[in-house]
């Protein structure tokens, strides 16, 4: 599902809440897909994003499952409406190496109060193997 | 229960790896309290820790709560062990706003393969009031 | 906090509800104390409620600690409003092993729209000292 | 993936361990599909698994979301192994109004440790369409 031309003005109205969401923009992600429900992300990884043993941090990827997630459930709110996360669970399936992490948020069920959302983390390794990185699932709740 | 004299080095060496925790240091936490099972942090609030309504950016309050939890654990384990996180979950109880986030991190449960953790976040509002901001439990596991 | 007289037909009302709850009534939970945002009950151990190595089944803890939970929610919405689980998560911290399992749930933050609530299982081993098995988070929701 | 003839002893071993489950035959699933990493079940409902307010009740619900991923974690693990729950986290997506409670059960992640697992619950309304009752993400630990 694509935005249709009518609804291009709501891609920029989600980019620029994006864009005053500074703790994304000081981690460094950048938004990458925006569709109803559905967010892709990337991040290049810096020294600042790993943690004692060079992996990423945890908390990183807890962020950007937080926000591919958050605005997946922020596409479908109705105009004046926002999200807020009531509840984020991250699984770490495996320890993040290399240079991108790569992340996408969607929602599996939408409501009128609440959107449940899942996102996945994966990196590429040296041999071009997806691996899996972090999968969370998360209760956003709708505000005016 | 506070470190003897015996354990004072093996403070300095938790203090150690915190400070090669790359991402904790980005983020600016400043761990104030280590004892066996329990860890105290706080922040000090900049700009880039909100997200677009000026609260606290639930990905800084994931982060938080997994690194004090993660080194709680950490005092458990023995000489030449680590542990990394499985899984992390985090309740956001109200919305973050002030100027420096409280944290304390603690092992409800220590094990020989898996230790259970609870984290607490909370500010301090213009009343002088605590006002919890979030609560988090998690798995963490204990790798040679 | 306990209930003023004129609240006693409230306490009617929700052990009315339980009762007409017939998965705990199957299962065969006793509520054994009903306050504000609080409940406890406790279950009497029969060969049903195992599993294959004989402790205390996941799907009763879990069961067990969803009631507690919600009916500790359900005891601050008003009158005719309920309350529906969105979402709980529980971790296993010890094996059950014994004869009486025993529960209490509790709101840790109560709002309009959601409440966030906990709960603790335990057992009584054979020197008489609490061994937790299970805690557990959850958002509950406020219907009409 | 299909068990080869020299594994069906094992799907054998699977159904013998799911037959000591006193819980799972006390609630009265049905184990319909065994492979390695996926396990499927439903659950015909009487009256006995529905709450005050005529839904399937959510202690039933996460019961059957732990069978069907443990025994799906159990399936990958070696001979004289088996598997616990660590963590089991259940999003209540829709309520649960039907006659029967379809669920599917798999492995993410199978590690020499942890088994990361999903279920997924599901019913099909009067209009022969799916509803997705619940969803769930867990952490099973291998023990010997």
């Amino acid at each position: 599902m694509k935005f249709t031309p009518a609804e291009v003005d709501f891609e920029l109205m989600v980019r620029e809440k994006i864009g005053g969401n500074h703790f994304s923009q000081f981690v460094g992600f950048d938004i990458t897909d925006i569709r109803p429900g559905y967010i892709e992300a990337h991040l290049v990884l810096k020294p600042e994003h790993l943690q004692q043993m060079g992996y990423v941090h945890g908390g990183v990827t807890a962020t950007m499952a937080d926000v591919v997630s958050g605005f997946a459930a922020f596409t479908l709110v109705k105009r004046g409406q926002g999200v807020v996360t009531a509840d984020l669970r991250v699984s770490y399936l495996n320890p993040g190496i290399g240079s991108i992490v790569y992340a996408k948020g969607y929602v599996i069920k939408a409501g009128t109060k609440l959107h449940f959302c899942e996102a996945e983390l994966w990196m590429i390794n040296e041999n071009k193997q997806r691996i899996d990185i972090a999968k969370s699932s998360s209760t956003m709740v709708v505000v005016p």
